[in-house]
């Protein structure tokens, strides 16, 4: 069993808001963060995928293909994007780390030809992070 | 002569448009920089003083003013904003990171309380930067 | 279950000794990392919770949170200062990269208000580092 | 239970090629990596060893044995070197990230002397790196 | 004046050796940055174009083409190849860091449409690097 | 004309203290940075040499020389060590990191065998660095 990351980059804007509160219980909440105009960051994404070495290619999966994969997926549909308007896999979801890493997640799982998608590791800044193994 | 450098990092976001120019045009120039909701980055600010150092303190600037003077000045007004609509130095500008940068500059060369303003460098991502010295 | 990960930096002198051993038994055992005089690192401090996300706050632990907590339970106790001679909670230690780890673990074990603590990583250097997951 | 971590680099060469195709299968499966010139690499090798803390030393493992066993083990041994011809433990491995990885978990996996090889992780880029548990 | 850089790295092999020594003057010389197989890094090239900002499009040189003429002109032709056999414009020069980085120069020096070509930077490791502008 | 980088790490702790100042005096100016036990960083050097590249070698300096003289003339010298009390070269000096860079200047400008020292940076944090060019 090995595991195999994937890191790409991505440049975004988001605004924390939960529909269901108030305004000001969304400025309590979520301060700067809940911002009318959005902030943004160089979100820093890694997929990990597992499985077994293939004997013929000395691969889990080829990165070449998990690479293509993550671009079409994920990164063509949120680089440069607000990903609280622009992003079909995102509709409607209060975009926290938390909820952006389970979507991606959710977007990977069963696109993986080879190996299985073992986690996703988000990071909006060099100081904060979020990790999910889909348990 | 001594160069002394204090590094930040701000989460922004910000949309390239030059309101003398169509929306086709801005789209043409801008491509996905232009996308009306915006895209953010965590920009990497690096301010650089010169001077002599001083023989009582050995310091040519005591990082922890450079730093105060730094996050008041900037960060304070960047830091989760809108670069388009919410920072009163950047009204009516662009913000390309070269207008920013030149902004920053402005906002800083006459606040440094010893030795003078060097330089100023904006990261937007670890790929793409640039550097205004004054000149 | 998703990981949430705070990450800050403290700069911290530091020399290993086991007082229960003679001088020369400590020099042959830590080499230069026993010079009286102690030496420093910009410690990096990484600190892990997880939990499910709040569906009211898309947050395990709001990050706000769990940096005031980091700040005020570790690093304001520890940055510039020696890791021998000052910390409450090293009192006794002998603060290998080991045992400072997991008197970090201790001290912030019982005071995560939401979620539960993870495990704590701490680097020395880019090329040294450990972690701790409390079992 | 610590987990401690030992970086190093090493700048090698390689070419991915598997003997049991012909040079055109090789081509479509492995493209440009298997270019026969080769290309290469600073891998960055990341080795993790976990057990208790020995109460008298306050170390699961001393770091300066690790970074000696790491050094004469593997470094050693690929620095500056062709993965593909002149590395013993290499010999008949057709060098993806993969093999190689699990390759280094064999070379270390009985060399640890205190504490026991808990995993391998190796960079061939900041964007692609393997990593092997020995599972 | 303003400073605009563009960061790309390229994965490669090279033998420093200079034809007109002797194997064993060459061995002398390089030690085993001379080995017949070679061995590789991850070079990260930095070009930086200074010039003023215009007016219309905020810009000195458009990020987007700047990129695309650095991948062009050089990534294209380095990446994932051999700079000692296969690389047009390094053909009969001994690839030390110094000479790879004026070479790059000097395919880069005609090739800006705005601004002026300041200087190229070129990182074998994050150890050592070199930096040429044009003088 | 090129300039040839080469960077180095250590770890050592200061304590930054005027003698000609009262301790009041001392703490007033220094804050955290005068605490009497010392604090401690990863400083990390970067020597940079410049000069024409030799024909014959293709180096302005061979870097594996430029790390000898850096290691022999710097690092083994400062590396886990106190810079206010166990090394030569900065007896009698207020530990700044300015004061450190000039006197590093100081070490190393005669030493360099081919080319000559252009600049010395000295960061004491990501965040904090200095520079000096003997002017």
């Amino acid at each position: 069993m090995l595991y195999v990351t994937r890191r790409e980059v991505f440049s975004a804007s988001h605004r924390l808001y939960n529909e269901q509160l108030t305004a000001d219980e969304n400025v309590l909440l979520y301060d700067k963060c809940s911002n009318p105009y959005g902030h943004g960051h160089n979100f820093i994404l890694e997929v990990v995928v597992c499985g077994e070495v293939d004997k013929k290619t000395g691969y889990v999966i080829d990165l070449k293909i998990l690479k293509k994969i993550v671009k079409e997926k994920i990164i063509e549909k949120v680089d440069h994007r607000s990903l609280n308007h622009e992003v079909d896999f995102l509709t409607g979801i209060n975009p926290t780390a938390e909820n952006i890493c389970i979507a991606i997640w959710n977007q990977l799982k069963d696109a993986i030809p080879s190996g299985k998608l073992h986690s996703v590791k988000l990071f909006e800044t060099e100081n904060n992070y979020v990790e999910y193994k889909g348990e």
